[in-house]
């Protein structure tokens, strides 16, 4: 059971590796576009679920991202807005990204969050978070949300965090209808 | 920006990986016992937050433990509830615990978990849960537990799991006091 104690490391794909460090996307939309990108090549690569999520100062300056790996990985945990924090707070040396000196940060996820996700966001410091598929979308082709209260988005706001969704949807359901298309595996563990 | 593309590395701590590998605790109360240990351990040894948890088989053998990392690890999400689960992901190789060839899991937390933690629970696997101290009991020493819903155990029991919460509760709550008696930060990100 030696396997146990020891270290749990995550490798983020060897194609992710590969993006490009320093991206300037002014208009949300081109931040939502590279989350978006992000989850289509994650499934033409074949390294994860249909997910895909970057983290961006408020001026558009991308400073980390993160996609899903939970079958490449091996832990249900790591959906692509987990990643994305944990690169975030790995290169900025903080369990609190309120903390940065990059000032607030935005977390912004090609698909709505199920409820693990929005729980991590009452803990992770972003002071936004900008969505584009719907739960719904992702129901829809098998994934589940869990009970995210049907109130979510002001629940958020009531902490002080700006919550914008449904940006570009259309183009947010492309990774899902793609994965669905190639037949990739639902991998809802459930209790 | 390298760094945000390098692998995620969380490490137990050294005396984590010195405690024993196997333990028979045939007693609910006994892996209580075991996680508040763990709980007690972490404040003693000053490697994290007030809060251990285990994964045992249901005729009470240990599978794996975790316990708090958030300043030491330097992530938000590295709870010990997410701890323990990784650890069991890791060590029985799926990210799906239903799956294990030990059987029905269960997860045994000193506190109750937190709105990420709960949400964690729809995805990792387990079968049933024990806890020890109360949201309450975790609130009177000033972390957040942020909105779970009041319906928390019913909700998880509508999904099939077992849920038994405030198993030795004022044992449990000696971690929390000691944490607070020592003075060690809370750390809660918020929103």
């Amino acid at each position: 059971m030696a396997k146990s104690k020891s270290n749990i490391v995550i490798h983020n794909p060897k194609w992710f590796r590969n993006e490009p460090r320093e991206l300037y996307c002014p208009l949300p939309e081109q931040r939502m576009l590279y989350a978006i990108h992000l989850a289509k090549q994650n499934v033409l690569e074949k390294t994860g679920g249909p997910f895909g999520a970057a983290v961006f100062t408020t001026d558009g300056h991308l400073v980390a991202a993160g996609v899903n790996l939970v079958i490449s990985a091996g832990f249900s945990l790591v959906h692509a807005e987990i990643m994305a924090t944990m690169n975030a707070q790995h290169l900025l040396d903080t369990h609190d990204l309120k903390q940065s000196e990059l000032g607030p940060l935005e977390l912004v996820s090609s698909a709505q969050p199920c409820i693990q996700c929005y729980g991590s966001l009452y803990l992770s410091g972003f002071s936004s978070l900008i969505t584009g598929a719907t739960g719904e979308d992702v129901e829809k082709i098998g994934f589940r949300e869990g009970p995210v209260p049907e109130n979510w988005v002001e629940q958020l706001e009531a902490e002080g965090m700006l919550v914008t969704t449904e940006m570009l949807r259309k183009d947010a359901q492309e990774p899902l209808q793609l994965y669905k298309n190639f037949g990739m595996p639902i991998y809802n563990s459930g209790v």
